[in-house]
């Protein structure tokens, strides 16, 4: 409940020392996060609707990313907000994924829900603002299923990864952290993006580490930059909002790239990646 | 998700205009929050032993404060820290508040737990970790019982007000809310305690609002002047973590104050609350 | 030029330990800081013309303040908005300060402008921008006048307190810490006022320690209420701006408060300030 | 004097329109920032002695840096920690310079140093801490040397165009702005490396852009990640601390890296370089 009952001596299951290599999660579907390979997770913040959902998968798909992300259950400030399709939403992420090859990352809010998304999912995404909701950690940790952990919006590194330390004590070792951009005092961004944690984390635990510059920074503009200094940070991976039509959507419209735009990303990634010593998915290749 | 979908106008059921009158939270004990009475919630920060909760229970009565705090389900950074004795603990809150004619208010952490939780207090808290828990607002919203709404860590009042928003669109409109400090840059004291929401608040919205000096300095020392400053500022009320043992406190010792230092903060705190227009809870009276 | 510098062992001179006593701080005039009375320092951000300083001067002085603030060197974020009138505005200060029997505070910017703001002032404003402006410092520790040290914008306590030493190294130990607001996330107020380094520093220092409410809050209708919160918390006396016509002020107009309110402020602090043992300036008894 | 009065619409000369053309900041000795070359700036925290800035200059210079980065005056926390070497610092710093090829870069604190700082650099460096000195920004301004802004603490991307505003206004269209990391809740690093403002500044501004990973992470093995990070992120160049022995550093020996360490740095950089379309200062070549 506070800072200092954070130690580095609690990290007894994510410490680099408990174990003598690195982690590399492994999908279902063969996606890895931590090996030489990037893995890139591609798609629209929320998930509206079939037509949607198929353009954007499609995009991501023909340029190189291997992971589907998309929200079917929305944590929304306001209650008068978009609150996501639930259940019609996963299926449409399943469907669309399995059409193109990918994988399914997809947000889990309420332990109850766990089972469910887990059904549909490859991977299931905690949020910044469930990093400490401890109940929701515990499910997830039980699931079976391997976990993206988004950093919370004010959150240290300790707290982070005693957050993870949760999911591991609950048996499940296929974690990886996402940062996400935190609280600042600069309304020029909508996060302030801490690359700094990428080789921190690579000091202070064996678990893979991505990155996602769209929430990071909340302007469109900035995400194909920040997404190769991710990289050439050794970030193991991205995640990364792209929508077919950013001015229509139903969440996070400012940030969302377009599909040409995630195209350039993805060519202009390859270089940075071969620099230093990973290469995009193997999907990227057939494209 | 970000914040620009939190504009005040979404603030139909919280805001000022919302109401002729401001918000009087009543328990079912009759002590009040946002009347000229104040509200002092006070206790340990967990439940740990029958002794340890009565002696405080004990002293917190016989110094004027209305309302027993204690933790049963407690939300820890790290897993290996005491997490709460469960339903024991609710047991015993109700037991001690009982005998010292108290009333209770206690964490709820996960949404499953509401109907248990809503039936040993009187009061839900629902901690800075979980304001954005939608599924957990929504859960409190519906049960009927008053809830208490703490600051979330980084959180804006903005996204504190329309967090509120989804408990009263769930149906509650008894909610009080809780500053406890939010993240600073400097380590001399836990949190920053952000006393100038109080007056900010008493423009934005009809509902009720506490101070909780203990997590908002983290320091036991600071704790007295600065819940003088709270009700100097106008907060309707404190919630104060008095623990008859600091230095043997399963949590947050460095920020609990002795019995006897509670009794002196009940002292000067009366004459502060006159200078203001405001009252001790009337159990004052009779200590 | 970093945290880790910074050892509270190097506080040599403004260290709690380095006096048996707590400072007084005493201007020309009389006025003290840190004794029983409140110093009280009332009047515009800016002197913009001999009338608008005259109607300040004459208000505060009537409802009881004991000091004349205002600017004559403005430090602007933008160099195209009012830079302040330069000696002229010295001068203006000092005869409308004599006229209503107050002391002058005012803020020196540049190292070479000491001699000639001392020349005028009973106390020098060093300002959040130039807190560590080291320069400035030991040219305001060699002046033998007063210093008035702000905060900086994030400035954490220790570093603001080895600012001090600079001073008291120098050779002055009339020094008065003032809280002004730090950095937030939050953009409801301007700048997050932090009353807890008041009982804080009286801890750590023997020097005395005031807080200016209207930078730490931005917001007029803000100032009174973390006034009365300011000194309820310990604080020995406050900077508040105070305009005749806010909507027409060169400078921070939406945080400077009527003369009819900083009269009803005044009133209400009374009241606070006998429940801490505390008093108002003598001047406002013969208002 | 607050975030309101910084509008964009008062960046006359230093806004993005006020320009057709990008600026390119060019040194007497033909370093310059902002063309296809990068401008890398390495040295020690602060000048020791003759030997010890011998042996950095050297080692940078043979790994490929292009100008020699050192502190004569210092601007330190604590009064009580090494202040720099005055004058015979920059005798120093100009005279290795000269030997290995290299520019100079060195800090200025004071609004009376401005023209002996300016005899012996080629370049003068305006310190965090020293953003917002006004009189210090004038005479940079006027003293026809190329000047390097370093971002302050907690300043937004406004106000720290708007100080670089001063300079301009001043006569000196030589900026190069540089950001070194801000102030953060986490205490894992030293500051919180915002390397979002890199793209960011390119829309807002015609200056250069470089990166301090150094201040910026306060962790040595930080250092070269974020150095790759920076110019993926489209950074100009680089301002990194280089020490012959960290371990006996007067500042900064944290974060110094090893003249080793320094030359790794550089060869990766080479290939970052390369994937975004920049390239190594000539000097790197011959090396």
């Amino acid at each position: 409940m506070d800072r200092s009952d954070s130690p580095s001596r609690e990290l007894r299951l994510v410490g680099r020392d408990a174990r003598p290599d690195r982690t590399i999660v492994r999908l279902r579907s063969g996606v890895t996060f931590g090996g030489e390979t990037l893995a890139v997770c591609a798609g629209p913040c929320a998930v509206e609707s079939a037509e949607q959902l198929e353009a954007a998968a499609h995009a991501v798909a023909a340029a190189g990313a291997n992971v589907l992300r998309g929200g079917a259950f929305k944590p929304r400030t306001s209650p008068y907000t978009f609150q996501g399709l639930g259940e019609r939403g996963l299926e449409l992420l399943r469907a669309s994924a399995d059409r193109h090859g990918l994988a399914v990352v997809t947000e889990v809010l309420d332990p109850r829900d766990v089972p469910t998304v887990a059904r549909y999912a490859d991977m299931l995404q905690i949020g910044a603002r469930n990093m400490q909701n401890f109940a929701l950690l515990r499910e997830a940790g039980a699931s079976g299923v391997p976990v993206m952990l988004k950093r919370g919006l004010a959150a240290t590194v300790d707290e982070w990864l005693l957050a993870a330390e949760y999911l591991l004590l609950a048996g499940n070792d296929q974690v990886v952290l996402c940062e996400r951009g935190v609280r600042s005092f600069d309304p020029a961004t909508r996060n302030l993006l801490d690359l700094s944690v990428v080789p921190l984390l690579a000091e202070l635990t064996h678990l893979p580490v991505i990155v996602d510059p769209s929430h990071g920074t909340g302007v469109a503009r900035l995400v194909e930059p920040m997404a190769l200094a991710a990289v050439a940070a050794g970030a193991d991976g991205l995640l990364v909002e792209v929508h077919p039509e950013p001015a229509q959507a139903a969440s996070d419209g400012p940030q969302s790239i377009l599909p040409a735009e995630f195209r350039t990303l993805m060519e202009r990634l390859g270089a940075i990646a071969a620099a230093v010593g990973r290469r995009l998915p193997a999907a990227s290749l057939a494209a």
